[in-house]
């Protein structure tokens, strides 16, 4: 197990506390370079070219939102540009009404996979990090569709490492506002694991080194407001956290 | 005017029927190099960070679809890894019923855009070329949303090349199926035009240089079979080619 770290000056991989810079290609061979110090600025750990994220996948969070249990995977695309670093601000647009948090595990496709098979799927995964799918709720009911609603610039904080040799069977999840637990669940209750839902997007879309697969969010989402603080923190690999602004 | 295409060993450039090699960046500074042959194989013009597309955007497809006027546009996304090159096979996946055509005109975005306005908004492209956003009929009316539906491998065509300096005020386009016209509209019936959609769209997501932005497809729409060819052609621009088989 290491947690790789996208910095401005490249990457840098952590084990037992000690932190080296990382030679090479994270998606392809690397090693161990020389030591340096725990990184102070770090940025969202890869730039994929695409982001799948998965509806409805936790049992308790189709149960809030009064929804059926979906027969297979809800899928959808959030782009690229809506990323943003870990600690970077959240802006909430104007006039789009209430916008929520959702704490997510993602996935980190390590090796292009294309109609993989779920006994295989998992060798495609080269780690795990933390995202929060950020919501305008109204819109979302709105629309009907997710794309408007899920894609303005700043509604994916990705981070703040990939986590590598990560089981996400059974890892917890919680997502804090203002240090207040408000989502807390186990990637236990995952209606689709991870597994499944690389062989179910794969027999659609090839998934890329550095695509990125977000697993969906627990119960508990709620409305952000300027001048909060968001934490999505997932066990063993860390915590994403991000402040709430007004957008201009 | 002139015609950018993407070729294996780099972008060659056709003015009034001559080809050079060009020298540096299509999206930034570039002179026409060495003169060189018409190219023989041609690629999808660019590799996108995203592609933006528009549902119901001809005043002739609505009513074909038995749609009102959207009051806004309607935006998704499909994803990079959909992308085929001019002449490459579209695969109809197993099991997924009926998979249609549906020709478009495409913005290829030349400059960065966040929150532009409409006068401002043309500044930012690049050029214009051809688009196939091919669709998995049945499945988008069974899921709703469109992801899956117009995600899969090879369902989006684009090319052949960059058209620049061509307004996109009043172009034919035309869809033919075996040779024969299917789709024959121009872009003067487009319900959002071109600037409108781009300040739209840079409300709610950044435009990066390279994005494409489909301006949605006129009435005609129709099936695809295991051994048709599909041409999409826009005046000004060329023709977009492509050859239909059975998926693996």
């Amino acid at each position: 197990m290491a947690n790789i770290y996208r910095t401005p000056i490249g990457y840098v991989v952590e084990d037992d506390g000690a932190h080296h810079a990382l030679d090479g290609d994270p998606f392809g061979d690397w090693r161990r370079g020389v030591a340096v110090d725990a990184p102070t600025v770090v940025l969202a750990p890869v730039v994929p070219s695409k982001i799948v994220c998965i509806g409805l996948n936790y049992k308790d969070h189709a149960a809030e939102q009064g929804k059926p249990l979906p027969a297979e995977p809800l899928i959808f695309l959030k782009p690229s540009s809506a990323i943003v670093n870990p600690g970077e601000a959240i802006e909430l647009p104007e006039g789009v009404g209430r916008v929520d948090y959702e704490s997510e595990v993602a996935v980190v496709i390590g090796r292009r996979a294309t109609k993989v098979s779920e006994a295989d799927a998992l060798s495609h995964v080269l780690g795990l990090t933390c995202m929060n799918d950020v919501t305008a709720r109204d819109l979302q009911k709105k629309d009907g569709r997710y794309t408007r609603a899920k894609g303005f610039d700043t509604f994916a904080p990705l981070g703040p490492c990939i986590t590598t040799g990560l089981s996400a069977d059974d890892l917890e999840i919680t997502g804090r506002l203002n240090g207040e637990v408000r989502q807390q669940s186990s990637t236990r209750e995952l209606i689709f694991p991870v597994a499944t839902l690389i062989a179910y997007i794969s027999r659609i879309m090839t998934l890329l080194p550095g695509d990125i697969v977000s697993t969906g969010t627990p119960a508990g989402i709620g409305p952000l407001h300027p001048g909060d603080e968001f934490v999505v923190r997932v066990q063993g690999i860390g915590e994403l956290r991000n402040p709430i602004v007004a957008g201009r």
